[in-house]
């Protein structure tokens, strides 16, 4: 059997007990021999003999300076969703392979969407506001309605885009798609109709982003394009802020045109006192979708059975290619 | 071909346009001879020829005078969730068949129910309140969490709590229910744990209550069975608010011990100014989780679906027995 190969783990010190609990640094430990405790910066690491790096959040830049400073890197293992803060083209460049935890991620985002969607389509956090308000008495069934019947479109067919899809239909809901990277067929066989961005905004009472944060994809939904959808659609953002011109979306809310469940905002956190933060129609988290708390648990187990599977030579399941990085949400 | 069977609609007159839209209402008249329009009370009605009655919210009882008057009454077909506001045992004596759209009522508290506990268990209710109060700023990152590890407590394997049950086990969550007309393996092909309501409340970090309200389940979760459940845990009601002591479980969350979900209250609507109204660990809906607006028209198909199958004398879908009676929601 060969020597176990030479690990080091970079991330933020105070997410390593969440997404490497004690059995699963064993199981770490099984695998690679690691050089010393976590670090949170490269300056001074012990970066020579390092063959597999597992960051996570917080992991800063592998910087040419660093990875000069460690030459018999082989991989990269990031126990979270996204690498593109962390790792860019010079890693590739060396034939470092790279792997993220993304699938790990999408679970959790997935299921907080679907059930953004299926309240909101109820008009439940409007409609607990009210009876919050209204100390008492129950606002007027008239008022509240379900998503039967209505059209549902999907921005992105990303993993989670695709996810998020797949719950949908199955639940006999009509689906629209719009993804450059999809083709009539392919939509089809996820259980959605395929049409352009425009086309998705006229004809859909819900919309729901699931796309990365790159300059084509800045304020795909702009004034223009939400003056498309339909009086009374709702907005669901659970991606990147950047996709939505939030101006805009402030006036169709404040105007009672439009509803929205964002999740993640631009700029975020919202500044003190912006008209979203009080608008009866509008449902804001802090960023809450992906794996949290309990769920971090997840990341690490995905980028454990990685390592495991890379030192095993098996191939990587959450293999990230070159190409794909300016794609990466 | 025999003549279509003569028929007649009881149901609060502002339901039947989302109920029984016109295309239902078509299919319905091809099945059935209608006796004149809708009607909302059997007061000077004319029964006498009725053989079918559509029934649906707000039908009035179908008391012996009621029967007296429709000897031909061979069937009633409800087009909403629980016959026990009209059905009593003297229809059954009868030979009367009766038939409930509750299966098509579940599907929608099903959904509510697994959004709820999911947002509940992100604490999403209680994050975005916290978000709109800071006006801009997040709230602390290690105040958020999920339901990784979690065990859910399902009470009642009826119906909804088994779909519930479904979707949870599905989602690798860990289940315990407890009914007391179910056995271990029924319970264990469920995918869930069987155990009694104390072992239930101490060992589950969330409980859903998805049992009928009788005598036997007034109170179920009293002051006692509340202080089971572990510090933090969620209780969630969408099934009928006389399962819980209100007053106990308003000390329980005003002191922080628990948090709770609730889309039926006792009293319903909570009299203004109840403390539970304004607990931030408190999130209340006005009895949204059933068949609402747009998802009416589920209860429409079922119903006129099973119309149809009377007629054409095939069994019954949603059958409700004598027996059942005392055990319905």
């Amino acid at each position: 059997m060969s020597p176990r190969p030479r690990g080091l783990i970079a991330m933020a010190p105070d997410v390593v007990p969440a997404v490497l609990p004690p059995d699963l640094m064993t199981r770490l430990g099984a695998a690679l021999r690691l050089d010393g405790p976590p670090v949170s910066t490269f300056d001074g690491a012990a970066l020579a003999g390092v063959e597999v790096l597992v960051t996570g959040w917080l992991c800063p830049p592998l910087t040419p300076a660093v990875l000069a400073a460690a030459p018999r890197l082989r991989a990269v293992i990031h126990a979270a969703g996204s690498v593109k803060g962390h790792v860019g083209p010079e890693v590739f460049a060396r034939g470092i392979a790279v792997s993220s935890a993304a699938d790990a991620n999408a679970a959790p985002v997935v299921d907080f969407t679907v059930a953004v969607i299926t309240l909101a389509g109820k008009r439940a956090f409007a409609l607990a506001r009210e009876t919050a308000d209204l100390s008492g008495g129950l606002p007027p069934f008239g008022a509240r309605c379900g998503n039967d019947g209505r059209v549902i479109g999907v921005v992105g067919a990303s993993r989670i885009g695709r996810g998020v899809i797949a719950r949908l239909a199955a639940a006999g809901h009509r689906v629209l798609v719009t993804d450059p990277c999809l083709d009539p067929p392919a939509a089809a066989a996820l259980g959605a109709e395929l049409v352009d961005v425009d086309e998705l905004c006229r004809r859909c009472d819900v919309v729901t982003l699931h796309a990365p944060a790159l300059p084509e994809t800045h304020h795909l939904l702009d004034e223009r394009r939400l003056s498309l959808l339909p009086a009374g659609a709702i907005v669901v953002n659970t991606a990147r802020g950047s996709l939505i011109d939030t101006d805009a979306l402030t006036r169709a809310c404040a105007a009672g045109r439009l509803d929205a469940c964002l999740d993640v905002t631009d700029p975020e956190p919202l500044p003190p006192g912006h008209p979203l933060l009080s608008l009866p129609n509008v449902w804001i988290t802090p960023h809450l979708a992906g794996a949290q708390g309990r769920e971090v648990r997840r990341l690490g187990e995905f980028a454990v059975a990685e390592v495991e599977r890379f030192v095993a030579g098996d191939p990587l399941h959450g293999a990230v290619q070159a190409a794909q990085l300016p794609l990466l949400a």
